[in-house]
């Protein structure tokens, strides 16, 4: 039976992820400072996550009783599971990477393709954890659950609602420590980043574990099990056209295809890794070598499974035009942030007069930005369309959301390769060992351009065959914007995303602000601190970060969750169509600005440090700084939480469609 | 006949003109050098106009040419009338403020009350002109063409597009000029804003003239159009529905109502401008006063009209759900922009810490403010509706720009005591003279809030009942979301604005640094510059800018014109339905945020200025100044250039609209 290539993959997937585990945990943490440091780091990640999962225990709690009270055992069953899968992602991926930090600085004693293989292990480790907690989870619900899209969707409300409140606290830690460490540090008492007299160094550390790891794991858990959701669904639904008649073996093969395209990536991103090898001085060719062998890996099973489904290549073509358009997506988002382009050039030459005109730039580039991305989206909207109507569209989404692990993989090890250089300036490490850490890092950057287009992207087309799902489950033949309701539901829904990111770099901005304030009290009343010759209170600023990020994630994940109940009560199903859809523009449109000015800001600066323009310590260079620094919020906590918005707020429609 | 009431109005209102002329002309233009300065101001801004027009004149013979060929004869001539008013009330508007600013200098020698009656009466020969002139080129496109709502459609689409590029062109100027000379002479020689030493200092005054009166008159009279048309071309429609079938005098009462409505905003600002009187130390409060009369008199003769024109008080109350909504969006801005209040003294706080924070907690207000605004605007539509359907949705618009004059002459006024301030600097007058301007500067900045509030609400409403009759024009019964290509044509129409703000960002960033380029030049090269032995040359700047602004004002303008029509050819009329309620949305939502971080970045920093944080010079200070530099762009170039942009994208999609 066909359906046995689902098992063997998970089979598979967990013997290499030993594997990769194996292969990272044989290396040693080093020496005894190393170890105190990880194990402080580690310490601060996990009492982050234990504040933040008690809160979230709260909210599980409270919507799973209105679920039962309102929908019954179904909904509120696959909400605890899809809920706590995604909480174990965001748990796993963190785990994981603040044990590999330590190993990589160690292993890049021995020289960069040693550090690369243990960084990248570890997030091979991840990317395949999580796609398989997924399929797991989705597995179990269908199970469990037979035949039921109300499952689904309440699956989906769980890990969307947990991923959303991961990635805002997660991003909000992760960035007020960062932006707090270097206002004082980098700008006022100008010594340099991972410096161990910053008391807000270990913070800083701890964020890229729980933002940029714990958030965004939680995030891209999100977008496979949403897409994949979404494409189910409709899928269910194709069961009597012609489709589905033409299909070889299931009669329902349009609802498993989804899983079977995942199942095809993860095999693919196996084969992947292995190639993920560097011994030039190109760290950034060998993630993109182990990218482009899984994209290809994967088209070529996908081709072999597509035999066993459909007598036409229409779904297939439309995986491939997902896959086409993730690449693309990645592309036109280097093009807009890398300093190797024009835009990015700009930024730094205008950086030249001061900061304003820096900034002014960078906006502009990051508003420019939204006419290439949302092109190449629309182009694949329209060609998935074409050949395979919403479930095209929906299959593209899975198409591009299939390389998942690998794309994680990539992600996570970015974080891991910055803390290892924390780890090895705060150790004191060789130089040597800091510029491995360094390259790998900025390799890394670039890398993660594409993982950012694929989730932008992704988090589109299942938001848009969501859309259409929400209007079949609420009956609704059409969303009429002549109709005056309608029109005021449009703009309802597009003030969320802009209230939702107000609240959020407000969060962030007042958290740095607090942290700022406490490294400059430690600075002036801890005597001998800037001579080095004693340590700083970092867990003070760990207890400063954690609360600021809890408190202030509550708001707006509120707005976003109660916008949609709101509009359909008051106004209506097909007003809050509207709604939906005003949330998906502004979502998408601010997501993607927010993320590439933040990126130009940064690679701007980066371009500055290589010695453009006075290089570092020059006028040019301070204006730069503040641009990232403004910049970091937008394309770390803001922008990517946008994609979760945009979906969670649909699946809130579709799982209360029933009261509008 | 009470059609007369409408002549008479003019009639009265050209006396008045003379009268409010003659006050400021007979004030003595001061001394030599002065006058000097002042010709130097006039003849920069009629050097900008002459060069703006002379590219206009071809735009227009070029859409003329193609209008004539594709609509015919009275498209044709409606579009040439409409950009030959609105060219005129542009020109008409920077003539009288270059004449008014060195008067109200002059007369600011005597005192604060002298000078408020000079400036003031400048504002409001300006503000009964430019009425005048929308009124007077209206009467004779209903008389030329009668019954044809094509011509007025022609009328306005030519109104709206010299506006978009007058406020895009005088926009550029005026804001490349202020931050040239700011970047240079503020932050980097330390000199004071309108030294004689810096370069751009008398382009920085050219801007005042050419950005703020002429383009802003464009904008404002562009409104007047726009909602008086949108009212009219429903009116018109409603010839035969029960509403009018109530009227009493004219069949088609509630085609002519509309224009009765600004009349009576005219009387009433008549009335409200000789209430505009200050001995007290209170300047703010002679404007408020003169604003709130002119709103209850004007409120009490549409009461007496409509009892002319309606058997019921429905129509009337929607004009007053206008002009109660322009206020509130006025009050709404001010608490957003306001140091009064908790957003701006935020901003001032995060300063502390340095220009990133600021910069984050700024855009943060931007964002948030959306809501405030959105929510009064929604509410407006809600019960304007409920009232009137869609006809008293366009009233409330005509109700909130019926008060243009009186907000047109409290709008030119800043500009003008801006100038005279300047002049009063350069010409080395005393400082009790400056002193006096900057505070009547400050009592219009905040009263100008109340202007843009006006500008952004009656654009929305404007655009909603446009959007309806283009609806009706492309005999759609529906737009419907479901369909996909409804869906991309809407996220295209959403891209617009960003594309538009991300061009005319940039242009203003790029030629404030050839401006500060040009400066600082000229500080090194000009011997003796320095020390004010020798003068700069204040012309090449005034070119630079020119030059630019001219240069960068096509490209913007081109996509807003274009992308209507190439939707609506390649994806049909319902698709381009859902793209302009896309340019309304993403257009509303990024105007407010532009404009109101701008404005509370600009008030953050004048906070700041009077003492808080560390006064003038601290590095809060500092702070506040990239915050304000990055603002300006944003609140006087992009963020009130939106306004016209969603109307304008509806005009030509419905004067085209027998194409798709």
């Amino acid at each position: 039976m066909v359906i046995a290539f689902i098992y063997i993959t998970i089979l598979v997937s967990i013997a290499f992820m030993f594997y990769f585990n194996k292969r990272m945990m044989e290396e040693s943490p080093g020496n005894d400072r190393m170890k105190e440091i990880a194990d402080s780091i580690q310490k601060g990640a996990i009492q982050f996550l234990k504040v933040e999962y008690s809160y979230l225990a709260v909210f599980i709690i409270a919507v799973s009783i209105a679920l039962y009270y309102l929908l019954g055992q179904t909904s509120t069953i696959s909400f605890i599971i899809g809920s706590l899968s995604s909480a174990l992602a965001g748990y796993f991926g963190m785990n994981r990477s603040v044990r590999a930090n330590v190993r990589t600085a160690n292993a890049a004693k021995r020289g960069i393709n040693e550090a690369l293989k243990i960084s990248f292990s570890a997030g091979a480790v991840v990317g395949l954890g999580l796609v398989t907690i997924g399929i797991v989870g989705l597995l179990i619900i269908i199970f469990v659950f037979p035949n039921d899209i109300n499952a689904l969707l309440g699956y989906s409300f769980g890990v969307a609602s947990i991923a959303l409140f991961a990635r805002v606290g997660g991003g909000i830690f992760t960035k007020a420590a960062d932006v707090g460490a270097d206002l004082v540090g980098k700008l006022e008492a100008k010594i340099p980043e991972d410096d161990p007299r910053n008391a807000a160094v270990i913070a800083d550390n701890v964020g890229d574990n729980v933002g940029d790891t714990a958030g965004m794991g939680a995030d891209l858990f999100d977008s496979i099990i949403v897409n994949l959701v979404a494409a189910m669904a409709i899928g269910a639904a194709l069961k009597s056209t012609d489709l589905v008649a033409e299909s070889q073996i299931f009669t329902s093969a349009a609802f498993i295809f989804p899983i079977f395209v995942v199942c095809a990536g993860i095999l693919a991103a196996i084969v992947g890794t292995f190639f993920c090898k560097t011994n030039s001085k190109n760290p950034r060719r060998a993630l993109s070598n182990a990218f482009l062998i899984t994209c290809a890996v994967m088209v070529g099973i996908v081709f072999i499974l597509n035999s066993f489904f459909f007598t036409n290549l229409n779904i297939f073509y439309t995986v491939v035009i997902g896959v086409l358009a993730g690449i693309g997506l990645g592309k036109a988002t280097e093009y807009y942030t890398s300093y190797d382009f024009k835009h990015v050039k700009g930024i730094a030459e205008s950086s030249k007069i001061g900061a304003a005109t820096n900034i002014i730039h960078g906006l502009s580039v990051g508003k420019r930005s939204t006419f290439g991305i949302v092109s190449i989206l629309l182009i694949a909207i329209f060609f998935s369309h074409l050949l395979g109507g919403l479930y095209g569209v929906a299959m593209a989404g899975v198409g591009m959301l299939a390389l998942a692990a690998i794309i994680m993989a990539i992600d996570v090890y970015g974080p891991i390769v910055d803390n290892a250089g924390g780890i090895a300036e705060m150790a004191g490490l060789d130089k040597k060992v800091r510029n491995i850490t360094d390259k790998l890092d900025a390799a890394g950057n670039t890398t993660a351009a594409v993982g950012k287009g694929f989730a932008i992207g992704s988090a589109a087309l299942a938001a848009l065959a969501l859309l259409t799902l929400f209007a079949e489950e609420a009956g609704l033949t059409g969303v009429n914007l002549l109709n005056f309701k309608v029109m005021i539901g449009l703009f309802i829904g597009a003030l969320v995303p802009y209230l939702f990111s107000s609240y959020v770099l407000l969060a962030v901005g007042d958290a740095a602000l607090k942290i700022a304030e406490e490294v400059r009290r430690q600075f002036k009343k801890i005597k001998g601190l800037m001579q080095g010759k004693v340590q700083p209170d970092y867990k003070r600023c760990i207890e400063i970060a954690t609360k600021s990020a809890i408190k202030e994630m509550i708001v707006p994940g509120l707005i976003v969750i109660s916008t949609p109940i709101l509009v359909g009560l008051v106004l209506g199903a097909e007003a809050l169509g509207a709604s939906l859809a005003g949330t998906l523009v502004t979502g998408i449109l601010l997501g993607i600005k927010q993320s590439n000015s933040g990126g130009a800001w940064d690679n701007a600066k980066k371009l500055v440090e290589k010695g453009m323009h006075g290089g570092k310590g020059s006028a040019a260079h301070i204006a730069t700084v503040i641009g990232d620094t403004v910049g970091d919020p937008k394309k770390d906590t803001s922008g990517p939480s946008l994609n979760i918005v945009i979906k969670l707020t649909i699946l809130v429609a579709t799982v209360f469609v029933g009261f509008f």
